[in-house]
């Protein structure tokens, strides 16, 4: 048995998220049937994060077990030229038995895209959240420094909670200025939380606005109060953008 | 009547191009219909450029008369939210009587990426041209260089030629190397040929993967022949940028 790593980018418009559910096509699903046809074997993917419908991944990382000897290179275009345009694999390599896409991560870094323009987007429109308002970015960047270090997120999680501990440490969280009225909220951290990039850039969202202040966005991660916090930023601006491994 | 010009952003993907035509839909069409719908009058629409099927602008102009007294703001709003999200108006005004989308351009621009990866793109595959092997984004520069100034560009024209003179005046062109493995042509000329831009691509790809030099690419220019040039690139990597008036 080999334990295979594949490094994965998709556009996640149209799909239900990473995770295979029932009923609905998925990332994962995709894959492991294709994976399934090409090696005759039942195959199980492990993906480092399960983004939710909508969100995209420049660099998903996934592993999966294997007795097929197909060399990797082979398998991996024999998997791009079966899976649909809006996947694409661009790596696959073996790893150390006990490597695990998820387990084994150190950090993951994720950014969202906000268009700030007084019109909407046409050819980005699946790529990025569109706010009229125009938005203090300054201000939005202040407030998202207040996120490095060791917190309890729990302000920032869905309702419906899946971990036990709602504590994360945050590497990097930044906000910047892009060419044509782009905003991109950077943030890396060692896990995160169901929703938690875009509940976090739903309220900083609101300070950009002018409702909260940085000392309230603050006050906000603080409270532990999900009601408190701005709304759910949109999928579509969400990307995985790259995950850390030892 | 007032005429009024509209600027106009729009993802071609899955667009019969800007131009009306029997049986396919086009941008051109689509946004007649909402026009005629709102200002209840037959309207016809006058764009900068025919753009083709899967190609893309940031910047579209065009301009339509109309007696409605709907004020332009007004209208402005309605159409955005009456079209398709892949089409968004920019930008409605009151321009001069004599003010004409195609007949007073004095320049327009568009730009092509390719996308120079050995492996597809999933995210961008409908805004790029995937081009494997290395290209040498120099020499391709090079040769571009050598379209400035006004020429006869039968060389780069598709075979069904409509319009009276192949000559052109083109005022800009420049190969550069950009973030994420893309390369972007740009071109600015007082008017194009049908497939030019995407002529012009082609071969100026066979001067990147070393098939042609430099000198061959003026060559190809020079001798007026179609079939001394490249393939045409697909359309999904060509946008128009923005046209120029006096």
């Amino acid at each position: 048995m080999k334990n295979l790593r594949m490094i994965i980018e998709y556009d996640g418009t149209g799909y239900y998220g990473w995770q295979r559910q029932r009923g609905d096509i998925t990332i994962q699903q995709v894959l492991e049937e294709i994976l399934q046809k090409i090696t005759g074997e039942k195959v199980t993917l492990h993906g480092s994060s399960r983004t939710d419908a909508g969100v995209h991944a420049l660099q998903q990382v996934a592993h999966f077990r294997t007795s097929s000897r197909i060399p990797e290179r082979n398998l991996l275009m024999g998997l791009n030229s079966l899976i649909p345009g809006n996947i694409v694999v661009r790596d696959l390599a073996e790893v150390s038995d006990d490597f695990h896409a998820r387990y084994s991560a150190k950090s993951k870094t994720y950014f969202y895209r906000i268009y700030n323009s007084p019109v909407r987007a046409a050819l980005q429109r699946n790529y990025c959240w569109c706010v009229f308002r125009l938005l203090d970015a300054g201000r939005m960047g202040e407030a998202a420094s207040v996120l490095t270090g060791v917190h309890d997120f729990t302000a920032f999680c869905s309702a419906r909670r899946e971990t036990k501990s709602p504590v994360r440490e945050v590497y990097t969280a930044r906000v910047e200025r892009e060419e044509g009225s782009f905003l991109k909220f950077t943030i890396e951290a060692n896990g995160f939380l169901r929703h938690m990039v875009r509940t976090i850039v739903g309220t900083l969202v609101e300070v950009g606005k002018g409702r909260f202040t940085p000392m309230d966005f603050r006050e906000i991660l603080e409270s532990r109060d999900r009601a408190r916090a701005g709304v759910t930023a949109p999928p579509q601006g969400l990307f995985l953008a790259g995950v850390k491994y030892e």
